[in-house]
This record gives structure tokens, sequence and C-alpha cells, in this order.
């Protein structure tokens, strides 16, 4: 049997998909903090080119891959699609596990996907520099990564904590070219904000946003760039669904279940919102399950409603399931989950129970990601680790029910930049902090006044 | 045009390719350091499992690679073949560039291509524990993640200065289950003669080795596992080039040069001696280079002479390029390079002529693999960045003559691991060390009693 499942780059989808068009309900308006009224693209101009504003509203549902992007792509893309041999005979399951492995690019997640894009729009406008911010640095990597290849500047101001727990990362950037400045700084107004409230601040991934759009909006010839949460970003991850699909086309299969970790939605909506076309095109019943940490339950114990996609509160209010933007998740690590809201279309879907949300508390996970490496040999991302923990769950059901079923996760990115959550896990330093239905009630009381 | 060309795992080689049997000169017997005898294969029979033993005196060309060891190979091989579109494009080169790039193993290197092996048939043979020395770490892991996947307890002397500088190397380690020492150690008595002398020894490749060797010896079911040098390793990194060529023929291609980083000969050997196979078969012409760093020279600078291959003098005398057992390199970021001679094949192939070899210092190596990693996207290992160098030398070569050629190389790991020792580079903190003739010729000096 075929461990891995390739495409040849001539396969490489050609258009990404928007599930905008096909939503039952589209995602309620971002709007304006003051007048509470819709904001129009005009208002997004100061910070992003014009073409991914058009892909932000867009409702097309095909959207065509630019051919430069394309070819930066085929650095790391089709990527493989796994058969999980080793995880399936260890958990000695009937269940059929694959998953999609996105650590193949440079950076070593699927932030590229978007990166790429991203820059490359910017680049077509004549952008200049591109500030953005950045937890663990994934994101912050695979931006600094995509900046170098169009020749643009990129500025990122990454979370404190984790530029000081994480130097590999900050050095990786550096490597790309990148400028990284530990967040808050003294050099913003938002920083300045932040730092004469607590000069000891750790940062967080709400302040570092607010620094970062603060520069871009000061500065004529620099745009700012988010690497989940929005629209545009989350179909640039479409290609990684698409793929599956024609890679389980293959083997003749297709999957019951879908799992991805769960953030701010690029990951999930990478891999799962091709399935629910799927399901609305052909009527197919796929569950699709995003997995978010216990510690920072959005979509399991969060609430639908407005709130600020930032700290400080810079962004326009976004229909979400939310915690409130000054909930501060504990430090887990997996940091890139480590974020308040849900994109505006995830939180749609979760809401008319299109989607399914679970959470996972990170001993499971880790316990999860050294059962998947001993097995399977790659060490998984923390934040892929969620997904695992959710696709063993199920497939040990499946074991107890006598009844083979097909998943399909996404493994986002390597975790050879977190060796460190590792060394926590094996010294059973990891702690798992309980979120109290008060300390929720509490933060999202905060945001009531800004409810329509 | 395709950036990468790929191979199915139908299309994996079947066997690994045994160049002692095309050799027109054989390389010297390895002899007792007492008798100065040759020695037979019965004494290395406390080291290394029966089978391993045949591999290494073996002169069978074609020698089957068992099918439990290609299921794990599937893992990550076929490795992609790159075209450098990126780098050819920066250099403005008529050279065709190409790359096999290792770095997609799970432990990032080539070096799983052997330990997998190593790791099957001790298990084959009922060892239950395998002890090794790693610099760096990539052996460490490699053979870690080998180890686990076949049930075999794994102990690796890992040198103490790189343990202190590469701590994610060794959770990398943990992470697969290999318990991992700083050495020297008190549990060794190697270790301790050597702490005797000096008790704030950064130990070595060669003290390493002797520690591991004397556990392996003195324990009943425990052997020992070597990274490079040995013929038997050499050989199982052939599939790296066999598939090379495989992939060149997919595109109509031979290479003109192929270019390898050279620390203890696996490296250069996986990719270098199936060309070198059309070179004796088919009266090709391909030069082969192999790139070691100038501050350890032992290729460029060395003499063929019999030495040991550890420090404490545990090993038998091997012929050898060597620079002397006692010779310590300057600590260079580059750490599997970091080793006094070469295997005796390789060392037999540079004396007759069929081999090249080039040095290159610290800081071009790191200029040139900052090149790659901007035009290509993939951070490279240090080790990886010598070949670089060369590379570009050689493309640079070529518009200066006008004329196009075909350059391949091994990209032989992921710099993933080695942040710092960009950060060292970009901080304009890498020294160059310069050896003086004086130096290798005392350190060679010391080995002349050794001689026949």
């Amino acid at each position: 049997m075929e461990r891995k499942i390739l495409l040849s780059e001539a396969e490489m989808p050609e258009f990404w998909y928007n599930i905008m068009a096909d939503m039952p309900n589209k995602p309620l308006p971002p709007l304006h903090p003051g007048t509470k009224e819709p904001i129009g693209p005009e208002m997004l101009a100061p910070l992003f080119p014009m073409e991914l504003i058009k892909q932000e509203v867009s409702t097309d549902k095909w959207v065509a891959i630019p051919e430069a992007v394309r070819e930066i792509y085929k650095i790391w893309r089709p990527s493989p699609l796994y058969r999980a041999v080793g995880l399936e005979k260890l958990l000695d399951t009937p269940a059929k596990i694959y998953y999609k492995y996105e650590g193949v690019s440079p950076a070593g997640s699927h932030k590229p996907n978007t990166a790429v894009a991203q820059a490359y729009y910017n680049a077509q406008e004549g952008v200049k520099k591109i500030t953005t911010e950045t937890g663990a640095g994934q994101w912050g990597s695979a931006l600094s990564f995509a900046c170098q290849i169009f020749g643009i500047e990129c500025e990122v101001f990454m979370v404190k904590v984790s530029y000081n727990q994480k130097p590999y990362r900050k050095i990786l950037m550096n490597t790309y070219g990148a400028k990284v400045h530990a967040s808050p700084t003294n050099l913003t107004e938002a920083g300045k904000q932040i730092l004469a409230q607590d000069p000891n601040s750790p940062g967080s991934l709400g302040i570092a946003i607010s620094e970062a759009v603060e520069v871009a909006a000061m500065n004529e010839d620099t745009k700012y760039a988010l690497g989940s949460v929005l629209n545009h970003v989350l179909m640039h991850q479409t290609i990684i669904g698409q793929e599956s699909i024609k890679q389980l086309e293959k083997v003749g299969d297709l999957p019951d279940i879908v799992v991805a970790p769960f953030g701010g939605g690029s990951n999930f909506a990478g891999i799962a919102f091709p399935f629910l076309r799927l399901n609305f095109d052909e009527g197919k019943k796929i569950r699709c399950i995003a997995v978010e940490p216990a510690s920072c339950p959005k979509l399991t114990r969060g609430k639908f409603m407005y709130d600020f996609g930032d700290t400080v509160g810079m962004t326009p209010l976004l229909p979400m399931y939310t915690l409130g933007h000054n909930f501060v998740p504990s430090p887990i690590h997996a940091g890139g989950l480590r974020y308040h809201g849900a994109g505006a279309i995830i939180s749609q879907l979760l809401k008319d129970g299109l989607i399914e949300a679970q959470s996972q508390y990170q001993n499971e996970v880790f316990e999860a990601g050294m059962k998947f490496a001993k097995a399977e040999g790659i060490i998984p991302a923390p934040e892929a680790n969620h997904a695992i923990a959710t696709v063993i769950q199920e497939a040990e059901k499946a074991k107890q029910e006598g009844k083979s079923k097909t998943i399909l996760f996404n493994l986002c990115g390597h975790g050879n930049f977190d060796m460190t959550a590792y060394e926590a896990y094996l010294s059973g330093k990891l702690v798992d902090h309980e979120v109290t239905a008060a300390e929720i009630e509490a933060s999202l009381a905060e945001i009531a006044p800004l409810q329509v």
C-alpha cells in the first residue's frame, strides 16, 4: 500500500473556492465601531490592497489563482496526502486515517498558502512594506518568506512572551529578511498605551495586531496582512482541501469526518470548506470538526456577538463566536490557537449547524502528538496535535463500535520550532488551566455595549 | 516548467549500490591496532549485527533493500529533486542547477536512510539496545527515530558543546524515546579518562564514539551504530543518487558536476556513488566534488594514512585521509563536518583521482546559504551550505565562460534546528579560523607510529 498520495504540479488546483457563494446564510457585515453601520470596502483601503478587499466581499464561487502565485506554490505544493499506516496499526482501529501534510512548506506550516498570495497582490499594487503580528511565529515566518520573494519589506510585531520563548522563529524571520519587534513596543501609540498601564506586559496577539495595524494606517506605502480570520485569508487556504479531494479520488475514497485545529479559522477552512462544498453541491454528509484548546474555547463556550478583532479596538466590529477581546487565554504551547474570536464565515457556519466544534486539553493533545510521532515519524506542531487528539478518539470509537470510517485531518505543520513544548510535556510540566463559566461571562459582559 | 521532479513509491529503487564492486583499487583493509594485521569480520561482531558486517566487506554490486526498510522509507522517499529555478534566476547563470532534497525526512536530513536500515538489521538479530554518538544531532535524531520504529532502545552520547548549544535536537531525540547524555560522561571508562584530564572538556565526536563503542562492547544485547565513514553506511545512502538519476532521466538530463558536503562521507557517497557508476559502466565523465570546511581540511590538506576512527583509540586502524585523530577542528556551526578523517572507500577514490575535493570558509558558506534561502525558500542545514558555496562558484564560472553546464547537489537537510548559526552569521559573529600547516603537521606526526 502507498503511504503518500502525490499530485503532479500540473494537477495543482487553478482556483480558490469561495464558500460565500454557497452559504445558505451569508455572514453578517462588519460594522463601524462608532456608527455601528456596515463598513464599505473603501474603509479597508488604508490597510489592504484593493484586490484583497474585493476578495473579502466577493461571492464568486471560484477565484483564479494568479500564475505567479502558483509558480511559488510549486516550491512545496501540491503537498502530500498520507495514509496514516503506522497510526492505524498503533491504534488497531478499523478506521482509515488520512492526513494532509502542510509542514513541507519552507516556513513549515500551511500559512504560506495565503502569505504568498497576499504578498503578490500587495506587490502588484506597488506596496513597499507589509506589517503584521505573530504569536508563536508560524504566520510571521510565512509572511517574511513571501515578502522576500516579491521584494517587499516585512515588519513583524511578535508577542513578547513568544519572542523570548521561541528565538529560533525570530531568527528564521530575520533570515528571510524581516524586521521583528517584541510587542508591545514603544514604536506605536497602541504599544505605548499598553506599556504605560503595564511596563512588563507579556503582550498578546490582540495587542500586536493593534500595533501592526497602526503602522500600516499611518504610512502611505505600507499595508497590513492578517494570517487568519478574514474571508480572503480563509479562501486562499482552500487549495488544501481541493488537493485532498483529488488525492482521495485517486484511491477511490471520501472522508466521513474532516478534522482540523482551530485558531482563527484558516487551518480548518483550508481543509474543510472544499468538503463542505461537496455537502452543498452533491448532498454529501461529511462531518467537519474544528478542534480548539479547552483553554480558549470560543466555539464551544463563547457567544455569537459583535466584537473587535484586536485588543485596543482599532478594527471594525466583526460578527463572531468570541470570548470577548479582553479574554487572555492561559499561555498554552499551541500559540497559534490563542485567539479570542473566530472568523465571520466560520461563526455563521457553526451557528447554522453546518460544522461542529470540540475542545481538547493540552496534556491529552500532547499525548496524542507523541503517539503520532511514534507511529508516523513526523513531529507535529502543537496546533496540529489538537486535531490528532480528536482523530484518535474517533478512531477508538470506530474500534468500539466495530465499524470502519474514513477520517481526514490537516497536519498543518511540523513541530521543529516547538520542541520546548514537547520538553515541557515530557517532564510533566504542562498545566491545564480550567476556564470558569464566570470568567467567560465577565469577559463577554465587557463587550455587551458593542452590540447593535 | 516544473520545479519538483517526483517519483512514485513504486519507482523507489529496490537495491543499494555497492561501489566496492566497481573500484579499480579496493580500499586497504582495517588493521588491528596491536598486531597491525587485517582484522576479520568476527572482530566486529561485538559491535555490529552480522548482516551489517557482511555488507561492510561485501563486493556484490547490488544489495537488496529489505521490504520492511522500504516500507519505512516511504514515509519520506522517494525524496523530491528540485530544479533550482529561483537560484538560477538570482545568479543569472546559464548553468542548470538541480538539488536533491533530503530534508523531507522526519529527522530532517539524509541520515535516516541508513539509520532505518541499521535499526532493522539489529532488530532482526534480536538486539535490544543501540548506542551511538552524535555531534550536531542529525545522526542521533535519525537513529532515535529508527530505533523507536523497530522497538529498540537507543542511547546517544552527544558532544557536550552541542548538547548545550542545540537543546532542540536533544528534545527531538527524547521525543523519539531515546536517552541522551552530554559526552564526556562518568558512565564509561573512556569518559572518565577524559574528564580526569580535563573536567571541563567540551567533548568531541571522537570522544563520544569511544563512549558509545565501550557501552556496546561491554553489554551482550547492545550494539553500536555509526552514521558515516563505514562502507555499509555509505552504501545505504546510495538510494539518494539512484533516485536522482531516475528523476533526471524524466527530464532528459544528466549532470556534468555532482556536489555534496563532506564530513565522514555518507552525504557525498549517497549522491555521488551512483553517478560514479555511470562513469565506470558507461564511460561518462561526471565530476564528483566533495566539499569540506576549511577548518577541517582532511581531504584537501590531510594525508592518506592509517588512523583511529575515535579519539581514545578503541576502533581498528582505518586507511583514511586524516588530520590525525587528535586534531580538534574549530567549533564551526556545521557540526556534522567536524570529523578528523574520511571513510576508506572515499579515501581510496580520492587517492586514485576518481573524485575531487574542495574546501570552503564558514562565512562564504553562510553567505551562499542565505542566497539559497532567499531564492528557493528552504533554509539549508549549515552542512549543506558548503555544497551550495561550491555550486554558486561553478554557476558563476559558467556565466563568465558563457557556457551552460548541469550541476546537481545534495541538499542533505534543512536548518530548522540550526537557526543559532544563522543568527551568528547575521550578527557578524562567525569567525573563520585559519588552520596552519604546522598544526596539521604536528597532528599527523602523532599518528606516525601507527603506520605499517
